[in-house]
């Protein structure tokens, strides 16, 4: 399959490089909204402007778009299924809905078969969601998010006055996670699941006690949580925050029995080094599966719920039943 | 949909209890090859000879056929797929090529769809090395097993001359699954992996030394592993030993980047407190797959590998879309 990346930013870096690791994948090129010559690939596939994706049609199996949820991707992956098959990782779970409908238009008109929201989660956590609670009907689900970084939350902390960089860690606690575990249902609020960490660097003679407050109580994105904030140094950012960690948990208790005697933890957790690298690697595996499901002649938007867990492997069907069954 | 009951263990019984927990389907009835008199369900659904299921053709949309996978399943889901749409659990691994082939074969020459290998391992336990290793293809799988009861090294214990009873736990070596989690990567032997505890009720005078001896020098059973055997009376074995728990986990660890830089583990991990409870259940959700899959026209054999996770729940797309993505 002849793969095309949108969008050049940590998702499209890392979509070059699992592209490369899948030896039934062939990357056709990068198309970028910068200038073409300020960027360079690291596998020295070639650049074009945004613009000429165009005169690709035909020349791409399964285009893979790389922007961001709030502006890119609802605008992008519509358009861009009017032409091509393709792939992304929109992640704004309210708006999925809405995201959904518009590519599914587009793509039927056009002929095309087009795959949202991929990744981890949504991705793997909302498989691992539907499988858990397919099977155990009577329980209930839980996701842990961390310890990860959040961009959201770091560029949130970096647009308020005064602040130079920022990281900010999403962490599970402790002692919620094995209360989920012991199978005893709790009912948790935001506060009891996750708490925040923010690692800051301020500029030169800022009030840090007002950046402090200014984080903590932003609406939404902490005021629901304990959060702790450390100024750090440039230095020390740099040195020690420099990765882009991220997993969780996902998580169904639930009962069988006439009675709800039985108990049963399904579990699935992800520790990621590399949350871009992970996501485009999931990513990489969905556009086997899309490639294939368009050569059989489907077309619209699917999301991973409508994959066949088969089509995303690069063995057969015999292959998959001798060795993984 | 319309279910109905091939075999009354065990795992028919959680079958009895799962279908009555899924709103969308109906128990038909219970079919055995034991005396239908001497028979009790649950829930009250009629019992019929095994000999009479040629007459409910038609008023069954999946049945279930739970039997064992040494001798009774190899004939009786071919046999049965003649009639009906039909759904196993038939976990000799090895074995499960020539199974598909059978049944395969059986359901397209009379127009049915049948699944086999459904349950958690084989079951949701491939699912997560196939998805696993589709998401990382520069990685390595583990499965572990237990703490739990293995029927089989059970069953195959209690043929030693002189043993009244014995329940066989299997466990995983705590060593090997944290150096695994800790993505060492390591080669691990069977007796690295797992140890044996059983827990025999051997008959009066017996030769206790020689049984000990017998069942650790059992071959592919037993002589590859750290076996302990602990005497103990039948009271004891009814009041500690119960339940059939298992459960274990499938993890697998690998790396993206150019360098193979960044360390992913992905783990899947059942604490099941009973083995055929859950079985079943897994069952139920695969039965309702199969069920739509045969009312969109498909036939023929199919696995877990070939269901799109969205068919297995009640919940509509749109419901899936907005809840669980």
């Amino acid at each position: 399959m002849k793969l095309a990346i949108y969008g050049y930013g940590n998702l499209g870096r890392g979509v070059e490089c699992a592209a490369a690791k899948a030896q039934d994948a062939e990357l056709v090129g990068v198309f970028t909204r910068r200038d073409p010559t300020s960027v360079k690939t690291h596998s020295g596939v070639p650049v074009y402007p945004a613009e000429t994706i165009g005169s690709f049609k035909d020349k791409i199996d399964v285009l893979i778009i790389c922007g961001g949820s709030a502006t890119d991707l609802p605008a992008m992956t519509p358009a861009l299924a009017k032409d091509f098959n393709v792939l992304d990782s929109f992640d704004t779970h309210a708006s999925i809905p809405e995201h959904f409908e518009k590519v599914d238009a587009a793509a039927k008109e056009s002929g095309h078969i087009a795959l949202i929201s991929a990744g981890w989660d949504p991705g793997m956590f909302s498989l691992n969601r539907l499988y858990a609670s397919a099977v155990l009907p009577d329980g209930q689900d839980y996701t842990f998010w961390g310890r990860g970084v959040s961009q959201g939350h770091s560029d949130a902390i970096r647009r308020i006055d005064g602040v130079k960089d920022a990281r900010q860690y999403t962490v599970p606690v402790p002692e919620a996670l094995e209360r989920v575990r012991r199978g005893e249902n709790p009912t948790l609020t935001v506060r009891e699941k996750h708490t925040r960490e923010c690692y800051v660097v301020a500029e030169e003679g800022a009030d840090l006690a007002r950046i402090e407050r200014e984080i903590k109580e932003m609406p939404h994105y902490f005021d629901e949580y304990d959060t702790t904030v450390t100024f750090i140094t440039q230095e020390e950012l740099d040195r020690d925050h420099r990765g882009i960690p991220h997993g969780g948990e996902v998580i169904r208790t639930g009962s069988t029995g006439w009675n709800g005697e039985n108990k049963h933890v399904i579990e699935y957790s992800l520790k990621l080094d590399s949350n871009p690298e992970f996501t485009a690697s999931v990513l990489v595996a969905f556009a086997r599966a899309l490639d294939r499901k368009f050569r059989r002649g489907e077309t619209g938007c699917r999301t991973v719920f409508d994959i066949a867990p088969a089509d995303l492997s690069p063995l057969s069907p015999e292959e998959l039943r001798a060795k993984m069954l």
